[in-house]
């Protein structure tokens, strides 16, 4: 079972808050976390209609860590995807339909990531997150208003129970990323293309989307990797 | 070629008009029509954006029929599908991805008609249109906020732009690979577990699709694994 979780970082408009319950809703999604929200009054409620249960039922966080713990992935999107290949934090990005793809195997939690409606979301979360997302829009203007992006995401991401290949949790994936980082220090990688080459690995990895067994079999390849470099040592 | 054409009857709220479209110039879509509208001021132009310039060039009528004239195709929204099959009026419906494909080897101009806020399309306008397309919703809220209805048909009906990720070619993955498994033995990985494990890399990193370069990087990881080894060996 996939279960989605929608996360709006730093919303500044009430009334998008409020269309974003109202587009959940009707998609039968009901988890909203919200991260350090603009006030939400009257008018967030007039705009969710019918979905105030959801409004009044959100999470509102001070960070965005709290926001998608307990997500086992995590996805950004964007309105600007990476225009250049060697660019990894907004590359590669999926549109809605190959993100559906890519889900409706697996069993988990799902985070979608949604920025403010004036800056979308700044690289430092970027990089945070698994996936990068994109709905493929006009080049003249491709900035969509926010709930209208997330009834979109909603629209193309309801009526499908996920599979039962149980993911690995961001907590194991988290252990494997910092292992793999250690294990470039230790093999000497450049210290100057480090950070790249891991913002790579942390997007090529979060997509693979690893199941439990598959994160265990990684991490046992690197600890294999960092023995044998030992014993190479010490020979 | 295939032209779209956005009808609104009686729309109610100005927001929603500027919403529907910003909603369309996201997707590359210019011919809106507005049968009796509210009156348009300063929020219609606020939610509108940068796409100020469709609802300046918004054409509005009096009649249903001036709305769809010249329109080769009529296709009336609804968020009430009809429930017996012998309804006609409501029956059968088309989601937006039946919509598009119905679409797509035709040449013509479509009217895409949506109705009031408060009651969507009346019966009357309903049995003058082609072909009634719905979007699935969920039976407990199906009713969708008029713009985010909108949204969701500019997304399914524009051209998709395709993707530029050069993906890494079969030969590269090959050598990749080649050198992943060579590793394992250089590692002195338990042999009985080898044949699973490649397996289960082959699958991770088939799956990711690596664009030429992360694959170009990939393979400088695991080169820079065997100098460190060879450099740990002669040490």
């Amino acid at each position: 079972m996939i279960s989605i979780r929608v996360v709006l970082v730093e919303p500044l408009y009430e009334g998008n808050v409020g269309s974003v319950c109202r587009a959940m809703k009707n998609f039968g999604f009901r988890d909203l976390v919200l991260v350090k929200p603009c006030p939400l009054g009257d008018f967030s409620k007039a705009m969710a209609m019918h979905a105030q249960d959801l409004l009044a039922a959100a999470r509102v966080v001070d960070s965005f860590e709290e926001a998608v713990k307990g997500a086992d992935v995590v996805v950004a999107t964007t309105g600007k995807p990476g225009a250049h290949m060697d660019s990894h934090v907004r590359n590669p990005y999926y549109n809605p339909k190959e993100l559906r793809a890519i889900l409706e195997k697996s069993s988990g939690t799902v985070a979608l990531v949604f920025g403010r409606e004036d800056c979308g979301l700044v690289n430092d979360i970027m990089e945070r997150c698994d996936i990068v997302a994109y709905i493929p829009a006009s080049v003249d203007y491709p900035i969509m208003n926010l709930s209208q992006a997330v009834a979109i995401f909603m629209y193309e991401l309801s009526g499908f129970q996920g599979g039962n290949i149980r993911l690995a949790t961001s907590e194991s994936m988290g252990i494997f990323y910092k292992h793999f980082d250690t294990l470039l220090d230790d093999i000497g990688y450049p210290e100057h293309k480090k950070d790249k080459t891991m913002m790579m690995i942390h997007r090529v990895y979060g997509r693979a989307m690893l199941n439990s067994r598959e994160c265990y079999t990684m991490l046992g390849v690197i600890r294999e990797i960092e023995l044998a470099l030992e014993r190479a040592k010490n020979h």
